[in-house]
C-alpha cells in the first residue's frame, strides 16, 4: 500500500525537501504532493497565463485560481494533510487547508513549534495528530506502516 | 426563510455586534451564530470546566476542545458563513473555518480590506463573494431576500 | 407538508408570476424561491456592492459572484428544482442548475416546449419529469400532495 | 500520478483532439475522457441500439439515454472538467456538465472566448479557473504538475 | 419530535388506511406518507398530464416520471420506510424502495408473512426490523416513542 | 479504462456467462462481478458456515447474510450496474439492487422483455438505459468506449 | 435555536434523569433522545413483539433489531451525542455509538471517570471533548449557547 | 480484484497471524491492515515520538493520537472491516470500530462466541455477517470470491 500525503504550508523555504529527505531516507512507500513552491511562480502564474491584469488586486485573483485549481485536485487525492506552522507569515492558506482537511474527513498531521501552541490551538484540536518538528512528523507517518 | 449565518473571525473587538445591528436596521430574516466572543473565557473555558492543567499548553489544548465544540454544532446549522479578515492577529481559526465551510459547500462571504488581498487571495478564490466591509456584507446577505 | 420549490430559467419575462399564481389557485402548500429577476439589477449587483469595475468583464464577474451566492443558498434549500426552457436566450445559468440538482439529487421538473426536444434531450433525460409547459409543471407538483 | 480530465462541450469540430495534441506535446500524465463525439452517431444511438422510434422526440429520447450512460459513468471517473464554451450552438449539455461538475466538487476548467463573458458569467465564477482559449486550458493542466 | 414514515408497497387494497389508524389509535406523532394509491390514476397520470401516448410502453414511461418524482420527494422527506410485501402481485417498486432506503440510511420497517421468508430473505437482512403484519410494524413504530 | 459491471437478475439459468461472452467476443475492457450464482449453494451458505438453524426462516436468515455480504462489497465496487429482469421468480432482489444502485448514484442498464413493461416501469424510469434484451445491453456497454 | 442530544451509555442507572434535570435548571434549549433505559424491555422487546424465539441468541437478536432501529433513527436526529462510560458493564453499545457518531460528524462529548483513562483512551481521542462527570458536560453544553 | 481488510479488535494475542495464514493457506487475494498489536509500543508511541507527558492520562492521550491517525488512514482504505471480540478486556476500540464501520456504509463480519451473544448482540444486528469463530469469517471471506 501507498500513501499519498498533501504538504501544506508556507513556500518561502525549502521545508518539503526535507520531509522528502526524511521520508526517503526510512524508505517510506509516501508519495508527496504539494502547492507550486515557487513563490514568485505562485504570484505570476494568473498573469503567465491570462496575460496582463488591471491592478495588484486582479492580479493577484488570476493568480489564486490556478493555485486553487492544483490545491484541490492534489488534496482529493491525498490519504493524508500534512500542515507545517511556523512563526513567519500569515499561513492563511494552510490554515485554510486544515480546514477542508477535517471537514473532508482527511487524517491530518499539524506540525508547529511550541511556541506557536496559542494561535494554533483550536487547529491543533482538530488534527489527529499534533507534532513540533519535522522528524516527529515524519515518525507518525512511519507509524501507520510499522509491523510491531 | 430565515438563514442561519456563521460569523467567523477575530474575538478582538464587537464586529458582529455591528453585523448584527446592521442587519436587524433592514430588518433581515437572519439568526447569527459565532464563537465565544468574551476573549479570556475563550482562553479560559478549559480550565474552568475540567480544572487546572499542567501547563499552558494542556491548557490551551482543553479550552480549544471546547471552542471547536462549539464552533463545529453552530457550523453545521448554518446556511452561509461570513468570515471577517483584518490586518491584525493571526486568525488562523477564520482561515480554517474557510476551510471547512468551502469543503462543506457552505456559501462563503469573505470581508477583508483591499490590503490584505495579496495573503488572503487563495481563500478569496474559494469564497462565492469577496467584500470589502461589513456594509457590503451586508448588502450581499440582502440581495438573497430582495424580490427585484 | 410544505416544498420548496426553486425555479430556475431566463429572467427575462414574468413566467414565476404565472407559476406562482397558478399554485396558489390550486391551494399547493408550496414555497418558490428564484434568482434576482430584475435583469438590470442583476447585471448591476456587482458594482451596486463593490463600486465600479475595471471592464465589463470584470463588471461580470463581480454581478456573478452575487447571483450565485444567491443561487447557491436558495438551491441548497430546495426540495424540488422546476427549469423552465424556451427559443430564445442561451438560457446556460439554466442548463447549469439542472446540472446542480442531478447531482445534488434534487427532483427535476423539466419545462420545454416540443420544439426544443432535441438540444434538450440529454438534459430532459436526466429530469425527473419533462413536460411542456407550466400548466402541465404545476399538476405535476398537484400530484405529489393529491389524496387519489 | 495520471490524472483523468472528461472534456465537455460541442461536438461538431475536433476540438478535443487538439487538445489530446497540446498534452501530448508537453507529455502531460493525463487520460482525455469524451462524449461520443461523432454527431450522426450520437443523434441515431437510440434507435441503432432499440430500434425505430415512433416519432423524432422519442428517438432523442432514446439516444439521450445512451449518451448520458456514457457521459455520467465517465464523468464520474474524472479528476478535472474542462468545458468548452463557443459562439455556436445551444451547448446545453455542457452547461448541465458545469452544474454537476461543480455540485460534484469536481475541479472544473472553463473556456470561453472574452466574447462571451457575459452569457458565461455565473458559470465562469463556478469555475476554479477561467481561460479564453485551449492552450491556456493546457497550461492550467500543466501547471498541476509543474514542480517550480 | 414527529416522524415522517413513508409506507412502501402495493397499492391494490387499504392497508395505508389500515396503518394510520392504528398509529392513530396509539396517538403515535407520526406523519405518513405514500405513492398514489388510486391504482387507475396511478396508471393515467402520464396520459392526464402529457396527453395520450404512441402506444402503452410509452403511456407506462409517461405515468412512472410522474409516480417516481412523487416518490423521490417523499422518500427524501421520510426519516422511516415501512414496506409491506404479501403474496400477490410482482411488488417490484417495493422491492426497488428497500433498495434505495437500505442506500440512503433511511432506518427500514420490513412486513412480511412468514410464508414469504425465503424470496424476501436478503430484503429482510437489510432491514433493521423485520415483521410478520402491521400491528408488529406500529408496535416497533411505537417502541421509537415509548419511555419505559 | 476498464470498467466494473455488477450483474444483478435472478440465479437460475446461465445468462451471465452468455454476457460475459457477448462482452469478450467485443474485447470489452470490463470485469462483471455477479452474486453465487449456483442457486443451492446461494441457499445453504448460512448453515455451511454457521452449522444446522432451528428452522427454514432461520436457515433463510443466515444464508441471507452471507449473499448480502458480497452483494454489498461488490456493488461497492462495480461502476455500472446491469439488472435483468424476466416473466419468471419473484427477483425482489434484483429490484432492491436497482434501488440501491440509483440511491449511490451508480448508472443502471436495465434489460426486461417488452411484455414487461408495466410492472417494470417504475424501475425503468430510473434507469439510465432501458434495453429488451442482452445484445443491446452489451451494446451499450459497448457504447461507453467507442471512439466514434 | 434548539439542539438534539442523544444520551448514549448504559441503561441500569438514572444517570439520564440526571442530566435532565440538570440542563433544566439551566434552562438549556436542548431536548434529548435516549434507548430504552427500561433494562428488562429492551432485552425483551424482541420476543413481546415477534412472540418466543427458538433460544436465547435468537430472543436477543430479536431484541436488538428494535433497539438498533430506534438508535439509528434518534442519532440520524441528534446534533450532539453525549456518551457516558463508567466502570461497569461492557458497554459496547455506548463505544459503538461513539464510532458512528465520529463517522457521521456528529460533535462527541465522551464522560468518563479519569480512573478509566486508559481503556478510554482512543474513543477520549475522537471525541471533540472529554470531561470527567455529568456536570462538566452539562457545562460543555451550556457552552455551546452562552453569550460571553 | 483485491480486496483490503482491516482486522478491528484486541492487540494482546496472535490471532490476526492466524487469520492471514488461513486466508494464505486458501489463496484469497486479500491484503489485512492492522492496528499496532505491539501493545507496549501502541502505549508507549505518544512518549516515543513527542517525549515525556505530565502524568498517565497525557500519555494515553498523546498515545492515542497516534494510534487513531493508523485506524483512520487504513479504515479509509478498507472494503471490509472484519471485528473479533472475546471474553477478556474491555475491548471499547473494536466496539468504536464496529460503529465507525457501520455508519461508513463498510460491510462488517463480527466474530464473537457464542457465550458472549448477549452483550454484543446490538452490535452483531449492525453486522453484514456474525460468526463464532475465525474459521468462519474465512469462509465468509472466502465466499465474496467463489465462482460457484
Amino acid at each position: 500500500m501507498e500513501l499519498n500525503v498533501y504538504l501544506a504550508g508556507q513556500i518561502h523555504d525549502d521545508w518539503r525537501e526535507n520531509v522528502k529527505n526524511k521520508a526517503m531516507a526510512k524508505e517510506l512507500p509516501v508519495r508527496f504532493f504539494e502547492p507550486m513552491t515557487n513563490h514568485d511562480r505562485s504570484d505570476n502564474i494568473g498573469e503567465e497565463i491570462l496575460g496582463e491584469q488591471p491592478n495588484a488586486v486582479f492580479k493577484d485573483e488570476a493568480a489564486s485560481a490556478f493555485n486553487n485549481l492544483r490545491t484541490n485536485v492534489l488534496m482529493q487525492k491525498a490519504d493524508i494533510v500534512l500542515a507545517l506552522f511556523g512563526d513567519q507569515y500569515k499561513q492563511w492558506n494552510a490554515a485554510m487547508d486544515v480546514g477542508a482537511a477535517t471537514a473532508l474527513n482527511k487524517p491530518l498531521i499539524l506540525v508547529r513549534p511550541e511556541s506557536l501552541h496559542h494561535p494554533a490551538k483550536e487547529m491543533a484540536k482538530q488534527a489527529q495528530v499534533v507534532v513540533e518538528d519535522l522528524d516527529q512528523a515524519i515518525e507518525a507517518l512511519a507509524y501507520i506502516f510499522q509491523k510491531n
